[in-house]
């Protein structure tokens, strides 16, 4: 199976990175990746400002070979691996919960199976998930860690094994990349860091029509959920469900008040992250509800 | 088993309120609760500003034999009654998707058995909800509609059969009340509306010591979430993860930068509601953490 090395990294998505690797549509790989310090940190360093540039790489950017401008990317998570370890990091002033402490700390995470140990008494359930997944913006250049209609740094702890990502594809080839995984993370992930790991990501991705299908998303075994990543949740609110709305009326042909109701009645809001330089949330479309429309999933 | 009629209603949670009925700690009891409009809307009608007198009537106060003022109300959800139908709403400028729209419509929904019609197709399963639950605040009328520390409109989907309520006693009795059942809401309920519903909600409930314990929370099989209402989603956010950290800190003996570690990655922040006039956000304290550090539930 194809590797591409985490030697070859990003910072950002941009159409001007030279591809790193190139795949064919369909065909699993791994993605070996960092962790979100581009391993830099251990425990006994504790994280400063100069830090900043080697926050968030992303491996890639990898051409999905075939893939077309305009077309949408749907990319299923096979696996993701764990190792022992992982970081956590809180630092005065970051995250949601920055105001309440007065010093930086760096903890190693011992992780023994599915199990991670937080702290001394705290333990919770490992579910790996990927932090940063996107694809380059038509132009420009996005930091890895700022979320946005491309993906990236989204932050949501659905993107896990047996997930399908979908993502824009705007400029040929797609440039994809990912990284940033944790171990486990909760809808917040309010201290900033999730338990933050090197890891293999294996995945298959392949290249559908868009129409007019809204993205990103995230597709799980009973739901797709739209993100969207904004300065407040108050504005993500509205960018989720507005994108909502506007697939049950344009796809589904139900009138723009009946998809309210429906919204109001299956379309649950939730939180991805709370801590990067734009927010995400995530509004659930159930494919029982779909179905019921009639709305034909991407690639299905 | 005893019943307070529907007819003892009240608009806004005060201690000036005389008390409905009476009733002894630990002893089931049925409320009969008016839907959202105090059953003054049928399919025929649509909403308008005048009728917003008449809008989320709660049942009660009733007055919970010996609860003293400082304590801690937990409120079990027993069971909750469903009729075979209920109405929804879409209003311009009203709820969260009320810019996309240029009439109001009333929509009776019909209810057979675990399935709800939202629309011609849209189907969703029944999973009725208390929307208003609260106690009086200590001084001061606020409206049944506007939630905040007292509890009330909190409209969190959670408070369902099984599940159970912490409210503050802020004076002695509770002066407890309850209504605005939604047969179905999804997190956010969007369009202002649940699938609004007259229901029966049987219940029983006691007062424990609050020994600092935070509230409101909702209580289900296997975590706490802790509730806070404010004018924004971002400061929704902050309330949670503060009252949040502060539990973990002065009941789990965490330092605050261990408390933000386990929120980050047990901690999930939620959407309760987002349409009322103060939004509803919940974060997660599974019950695994709390058992790790020690942290005694009330009342067990």
């Amino acid at each position: 199976m194809k590797r591409i090395s985490k030697d070859r990294k990003i910072y950002s998505f941009s159409p001007e990175s030279p591809a790193a690797a190139s795949v064919p549509q369909g065909q699993p790989f791994t993605v070996e990746c960092h962790d979100c310090f581009t391993g830099t940190m251990s425990a006994d360093d504790l994280y400063s400002a100069d830090k900043w540039k080697t926050v968030n790489p992303a491996t890639g950017p990898i051409e999905i070979e075939g893939a077309r401008s305009g077309e949408l990317l749907l990319v299923d998570i096979l696996d993701i691996s764990v190792p022992s370890e992982g970081l956590m990091i809180t630092v005065p002033g970051m995250g949601a919960l920055g105001h309440r402490f007065d010093h930086a700390e760096t903890k190693l995470v011992d992780i023994a199976g599915d199990v991670a140990r937080i702290t001394e008494k705290v333990t919770a359930p490992v579910i790996p998930m990927v932090g940063v997944i996107g694809t380059s913006p038509s132009e420009g250049s996005i930091p890895c860690g700022t979320p946005g209609p491309h993906g990236a740094n989204m932050d949501c702890k659905l993107i896990t094994r047996g997930a399908r990502v979908h993502l824009p594809v705007n400029v040929d080839g797609a440039m994809f990349a990912c990284g940033d995984v944790h171990a486990v993370m909760a809808d917040g992930e309010s201290c900033v860091s999730g338990v933050e790991v090197a890891s293999e990501i294996t995945m298959k991705v392949v290249s559908v029509p868009r129409d007019g299908w809204p993205c990103p998303c995230v597709e799980t075994e009973d739901s797709v959920w739209i993100m969207h990543s904004a300065k407040t949740l108050d504005e993500c609110e509205r960018g989720c469900l507005d994108a909502g709305a506007r697939l049950l009326v344009e796809k589904g042909g139900l009138s723009e008040n009946d998809a309210a109701c429906a919204l109001s009645a299956v379309g649950d809001l939730a939180i991805c992250q709370v801590v990067d330089p734009l927010k995400t949330m995530r509004v659930r479309l159930p494919k029982r509800t779909l179905r019921e429309l009639g709305i034909m999933l991407p690639g299905a």
